[in-house]
């Protein structure tokens, strides 16, 4: 079943330009909000992103590009969110409260809303009026700078309706994306927050000079914290109710938490040598304190904040994730790396 | 509780001097099989091995070497086998048929024994009236390299007598060793052998100029299907009672397959750009007959052999493994590594 969408895709960040290439590649016209007037021009005219991507031409026919993201949202029905998560909020007050009403929303973002540290479903729900059968989440190990080179790449995507979820999914179906049909909405966000902690870890493992052998039983020890992890929260939800239309994904008895969007995001973030999460963590195990290591990188790593915000909610789960909550201590309560690592040596089996 | 043993170590490749190199830093003093006379008089002289890990240096004192393999099993009473696996059966006819008798063995075997396709135990019970109580095996990631640089390593010691499998492993834990205990024997061996096919494709991807993205999908999903293939085998064991012995590993509901003797092993030996089913399976990728390959590295892959005989106990138990079924056909039925991969590609989720 294919429905037809008229697509909107909010961002023009490395994620939202590979996503762009792959639905003009498949022949999808889209809405596409674009900040800068420069860069739209820019396009236009060399059919490339300059700043992001370059490597990824489009066909422009397809684009009708805007910097005004109500005039994007208002002319679309499925509605790609693709900027960084830092900058969502920033996105959403530019749009009318009841701009989302009877619109598809598909997220591909990888993080939590700033500041509320919560999933951006519940962020939309609360502030937009959009029921989680309207929300759907595109995630998975994907490389941007693989996909521009056309490298087969699977993404998953999420959703509790099956069949709407099945034709957005074949909207991105290409010679060099496979898609991957889920129903566990919340499970595959979180798997997404958690593996940044992860990869930050294995930085600071890296920065500590642990090993290879080490590294392996580390991310080992990793993927089994996040199943526990994503095992509690989905009986939790199950229990309370508190997501009460999410009911076939907490039968999570049955996810196999071995698939591309829970292991294979983390193993691609882990070993990554380039990832931000993975230099930050790397110069807070060299020493570095938070505050200079984000003023070298100029930026923040997404395992920083996950890694706070994971901390908070499992104050209320009670999952058993130590390695987590290690790296929380070591970023955001002074704990010493090499003290924190010698506490996660202990709990790797 | 610490028993003691007179221990002796069969075998002087990478693994067996690492090995040494650890029960030694551990005061441990060791009957050590090395078949080479001209390298026992240089160990005496210079404290390390010539040919392998020449960086481990060994507290002379605690050896005593011996090129008579009969004469080191009849003083010890802990026989580690750390041959590898190709050369086992020619090391084993050197052996009197009895002389295992009342003693413990501990394989660090990573492999089948050849031309039989079965594990260590299983031969060791039909040729040398082993009893699966007096069988241990030592597994888990771990590069030889990384234990001669004293990086921290964590190693698994499975068997079925928890008490005894404890006591050996107390022999090996050092400030660069940490030690896991598992009642999971024949679990554990068959991941060491599942992994090397599941690396050798790695390669086989790489060659094929498969990205990042690709690999981590097709790790999680190799991941998922070792175990896979382990729960059937235990269910199996339980069903048949084949190994009556083996009743408690045999609740494989409990086993957590994303420890480190399971998928540790399997990342660490994935992402090793140097291993050497990494390597065969890169030529293979490449366009190579198997038999160029094999000729062009002077060896054969452990994962080769590997996926026939796991490919033959399949015909008998059922398991889903269509990966490893597809490396199977490409390394033994002709099969072309870019038609294996296409039918790969539909089954990774």
């Amino acid at each position: 079943m294919i429905t037809s969408f008229n697509i909107g895709v909010i961002g023009n960040g490395s994620w939202a330009t590979a996503l762009v290439k792959v639905l003009t590649d498949n022949g999808q016209k889209i809405n596409w909000w674009i900040r800068n007037k420069a860069s739209i021009e820019y396009i236009k005219r060399r059919r490339h992103n300059p700043n992001y991507l370059s490597s990824a031409s489009f066909d422009t026919a397809l684009l009708n590009m805007s910097e005004d993201v109500s005039e994007v949202v208002n002319s679309s029905d499925l509605i790609v969110m693709a900027v960084p998560s830092a900058f969502i909020l920033e996105v959403l007050q530019k749009i009318d409260k009841t701009s989302f009403k009877n619109k598809k929303i598909l997220s591909a973002i990888k993080g939590l809303v700033p500041g509320e540290d919560v999933l951006l479903n519940e962020h939309l729900l609360k502030q937009f009026d959009v029921p989680l059968e309207n929300y759907f989440a595109v995630l998975g190990p994907c490389h941007a700078e693989e996909v521009a080179a056309e490298k087969l790449s699977y993404l998953t995507f999420s959703g509790i309706d099956e069949a709407t979820t099945t034709s957005i999914a074949s909207l991105f179906h290409t010679s060099y994306i496979n898609t991957i049909i889920n129903s566990d909405i919340l499970g595959v966000q979180y798997a997404a927050v958690l593996k940044n902690i992860y990869a930050l870890g294995a930085g600071i493992a890296h920065g500590l000079e642990y090993g290879d052998n080490f590294l392996s039983v580390y991310i080992a020890n990793s993927a089994d914290e996040m199943a526990c992890f994503l095992r509690k929260m989905g009986a939790l939800h199950m229990v309370v109710g508190e997501h009460q239309k999410v009911k076939a994904p907490n039968q999570r008895k049955d996810i196999n938490y071995a698939a591309s969007v829970y292991l294979g995001d983390l193993l691609v973030t882990c070993y990554s040598l380039y990832s931000r999460n993975r230099t930050f963590g790397n110069m807070i195990g060299k020493g570095y304190t938070v505050q200079s290591a984000q003023l070298e990188m100029n930026m923040v790593a997404e395992g920083y904040y996950a890694a706070r915000c994971i901390y908070n909610i499992n104050q209320k789960i009670g999952a058993e994730i130590p390695i987590a909550e290690t790296i929380y201590k070591i970023l955001w309560a002074r704990m010493h790396p090499e003290e924190g690592f010698k506490m996660i040596e202990e709990v790797l089996v």
